[in-house]
């Protein structure tokens, strides 16, 4: 009996020790999934983004345009990342004149994803400003009212992934440049965003600068 | 005898529980110590930040300037990470003419700190640029020379704690816009721009673009 008892308690001490092994060996590699890191460096080669917006479609392959087919490069992993949201974006963008990423913006809006916009009062209305076409779309955009240049070029989808760096969503920036974008879900880096984001959103609220009577 | 085994196995399966579990917390928690994961957003009031720069003075009481002593603010958390550097500080910076800033990285390069700076082509000419000032003061500088905008704005230290985000190395950005800056020492997102800057350095070297003979 006794020696039933130990070969019992020997197992479940090596089951424990097993299991608690193989905890520690999923933590260390950052847990149960591991939370998405990711760095895009720009300028990238232009290359054929439509299978992008038509997934269920027989491109990239049959996709007539001239430009380069079936390309991995920054952009693409971008868009692809943008393209990815489910519930929310806010954006919060210094300058935004390229169509692809307005397309993917509209495209959000239209499949129901809640998009905010803040951008900045000036160089929302340069030439190739995507933001009137947002506004007409039903984006919901609000202009930095406080400062010299809301000069951020961050968004968070789905209050869980962050994408953040020096490239404002031009062509320029993206095709001639030398620029940066980091995509994380890091929790400790997203929050503080999702933070100074709702903080730039109410206080760019236009009621409270609009007096009444 | 089989009592004493018992109890024996008992304590040493309790034990090894409880080991595992303290393990298990600390990863939890990240790791043995935490990677260092901050965000700083800007504009802030200008403050006295003399006391960075003599940390073993009586400063910042006794500073006789007029602005606000003591206070810390994102620009004071920025100043206090660059000069943390020891051995390396590689920076790749589109606009940089803020004095401080100028000030700390001429202070790690009479320390022996190997410095190393990117930057735009156009821009490190503009009035109020440090470039020149590092220059003279035997700063190693390149500029880029295949880009429309050479725009990064991140700084890489020790090979260790990368710096990076929509902010300019100006006084505009620092007290005037709204701008990010993350502070991270985490190697997926820190390595990718070590080897950025490395090939940016490289492809940048003036001799490959003097042809001899």
């Amino acid at each position: 009996m006794s020696a039933m008892r130990l070969f019992g308690l020997g197992a479940l001490a090596v089951l424990l020790g097993l299991d608690c092994l193989a905890r520690l060996l999923r933590w260390r590699r950052g847990g149960p999934r591991a939370l998405l890191k990711e760095v895009l460096f720009f300028p990238v080669d232009v290359t054929c983004v439509e299978h992008l917006f038509r997934p269920g479609e027989a491109l990239p392959n049959s996709c007539p345009c001239p430009l380069p087919h079936g390309q991995e490069t920054s952009f693409t992993r971008l868009l692809r990342h943008l393209l990815s949201a489910n519930t929310s974006l806010d954006l919060c963008i210094f300058a935004f004149s390229n169509q692809s990423l307005s397309r993917a913006v509209l495209l959000l809006q239209a499949r129901g994803v809640v998009v905010r916009v803040i951008t900045d009062k000036n160089y929302m209305a340069i030439s190739g400003s995507q933001i009137s076409a947002l506004r007409r779309a039903g984006v919901n955009v609000r202009h930095e009212m406080g400062a010299v240049y809301m000069h951020h070029k961050f968004a968070v989808l789905d209050g869980r992934l962050l994408i953040s760096g020096s490239l404002n969503w031009t062509t320029t920036a993206i095709q001639c440049n030398k620029e940066n974008m980091l995509v994380t879900e890091e929790p400790d880096l997203v929050q503080p965003f999702i933070r100074e984001f709702q903080r730039l959103w109410d206080s760019n609220d236009p009621a409270r600068h609009c007096p009444h009577g």
